[in-house]
């Protein structure tokens, strides 16, 4: 078992990896004394793990809450009806929340918890590698809006993630590669030596080797830990984990959360991270090349849509980061350093 | 000018408190280095005092946000409107917000405050006696769901309180008899004296006297931000706030947010609490005979709705202080002494 603390003082919190790392959470329900439990899922977990799940929580009272499958329920309406359950099963301030499923459920569901009886505790149990190597840990919770994404939320930390390999084994092959965009997004924003294992061991992680898993998951979580700790809200080193995410929102946006996933726009950002960086002069093609290779090695798109300049340029006009005028752009210095550059909307979409 | 510190760290934050306060708001934002700002009012103030704030603010890109006048629009709905004007006026996380109005105007506004963009600073400028003693400090934001009052919400702090008791002479009587419910309620709960203060002035009070005003509203705001800076997030100390407001949430929903208004749902609160800790032997009866004096020297009812005591019931059941099956009550060892009693809800209505 991989144990990694997100070092926030009074509110610090533990990350469980391991395949089975669910049976950590009846000992973690009895530790926080837990009366009651809602717990979260979409229709799909529930009907692949549920069973599982059911078997951790036996003890005690428990409240169901199944939302649709999907990107496109994370919105005010899914809200309000998990609000309107809490509401009608009584729901008070010791219940404690669990988040069970994907990105949606564990963002959504950590937003609903930041705000019901303004702020009850939550566990977050991501079941994609998306989930598992990036949106459970730190915090950040919310919604997307008709005009952009992740417009509305908060940052609330969670009592603890707990990361299990083992549901990794059912997920669609798609969506696995999204969570592998995410990892090769760790390697080269911050640590050379973890991009090189990643390149190094690319066909063992394209057949989901267990201990390769376990050492990619927990390698994120701990750059994503460490960074969480220093700066919780975002007001600097945080926004490194941006790297291919200012263009990744854009194109979600442009698509309507529908045709590209998540992972796939951030795949599409850091390819365009890439050629951005390699156009100023501060990454070498050789580099430029391994970031493209390694992606392409993986099945992930390199190529964002071909749209108008214009549209990507509204978009990101609406982007949350944007401070004045000026986005905070991350880009690379080289293979495993990532800085950030105020830019206008006019400068990051150039090369588009 | 009266200035107290909310005592919270590096989130500690003034009040200000005088007859034209208002000025302080242009010194506040250029020390803040404000760009833009947004200000969220209702209908009624930006007709009265309007251009007041324009003064203050004509240095700025202002976006103006006004809501219709009334509990009723403290939901969803007005939320989504909101979000969606901030959204097309491209607001960033720089921006300042501002809300210019009373206790609905500064619980949605701070509440959009704490989640738009994952929180943006705001400046709260309460109008009403209520919004001044009470709801603008502390940093309790929210708004209400069908099923129960400030169910969903965010403690968030804001930058500054300004208040400027000038604001107060166009007040609707019934408003500001309102907020004297609460301020008896500082009186109640932890200061003698200062009850003994208020029966003394009751006829200055109800003229509105400027000098006893700031008294009035300056020792409520020093006894708020002295506990609100001990219990930020309402773990112990702070509910001793809710003296009179379990059963004042129940009457304001089980009549619709309509017919009574909060304050004097709260003051029917106090008036049973006080009967409440008469019948258990806490409260002698020349004290409770005091509270329900000086309740009717204000002006204020002391008698709740009579309706079915199952009624009362079944909405407290749905507070979200519940813990478990019981309810922190707040009930009277003695004027100027408050103290808090886990009971059921049957306990609670007993002498209903």
């Amino acid at each position: 078992m991989k144990k990694i603390i997100v070092p926030l003082k009074n509110r610090s919190y533990p990350i469980f990896i391991d395949n089975g790392a669910l049976g950590q959470l009846r000992p973690l329900l009895k530790k926080k004394q837990a009366q009651k439990i809602v717990i979260l899922t979409n229709s799909t977990l529930n009907k692949l793990y549920g069973h599982l799940l059911k078997k951790q929580v036996s003890k005690y009272e428990v409240c169901w809450i199944t939302i649709p499958d999907g990107e496109k329920y994370k919105n005010s309406a899914t809200l309000e009806k998990i609000y309107k359950q809490l509401a009608q099963k009584k729901i008070d301030r010791k219940t404690i929340l669990i988040t069970f499923g994907g990105g949606v459920v564990g963002d959504i569901g950590g937003f609903i918890a930041a705000t019901y009886l303004r702020g009850i505790p939550y566990i977050q149990i991501p079941t994609t590698l998306l989930a598992q190597v990036d949106s459970s840990v730190g915090g950040k919770t919310g919604i997307d809006l008709p005009y952009g994404k992740n417009l509305v939320g908060a940052f609330y930390q969670p009592q603890a993630v707990i990361i299990d390999t083992k549901f990794l084994k059912t997920l669609p092959r798609r969506e696995y590669l999204c969570g592998l965009a995410e990892v090769i997004k760790y390697g080269l924003l911050g640590n050379a030596l973890f991009f090189r294992y990643i390149e190094k061991n690319h066909s063992l992680i394209l057949k989901k080797n267990s201990q390769v898993l376990k050492k990619l998951i927990a390698t994120s979580c701990a750059m994503k830990a460490h960074i969480v700790g220093h700066d919780e809200k975002e007001s600097g080193l945080r926004s490194l984990l941006n790297l291919g995410h200012t263009l990744a929102h854009s194109i979600e946006t442009l698509t309507n959360y529908s045709r590209i996933h998540h992972g796939e726009a951030v795949a599409m950002g850091l390819g365009y991270s890439a050629l951005f960086s390699l156009k100023k002069g501060w990454l070498t093609k050789e580099e430029h090349k391994r970031i493209l290779g390694l992606l392409k090695k993986l099945n992930l798109p390199t190529q964002w849509p071909k749209l108008n300049r214009k549209k990507y340029q509204h978009v990101l006009s609406l982007d949350k980061k944007a401070v004045g005028k000026k986005i905070n752009y991350v880009a690379l210095k080289k293979i495993g350093k990532a800085f950030l550059i105020p830019l206008t909307v006019e400068e990051i979409t150039k090369f588009i």
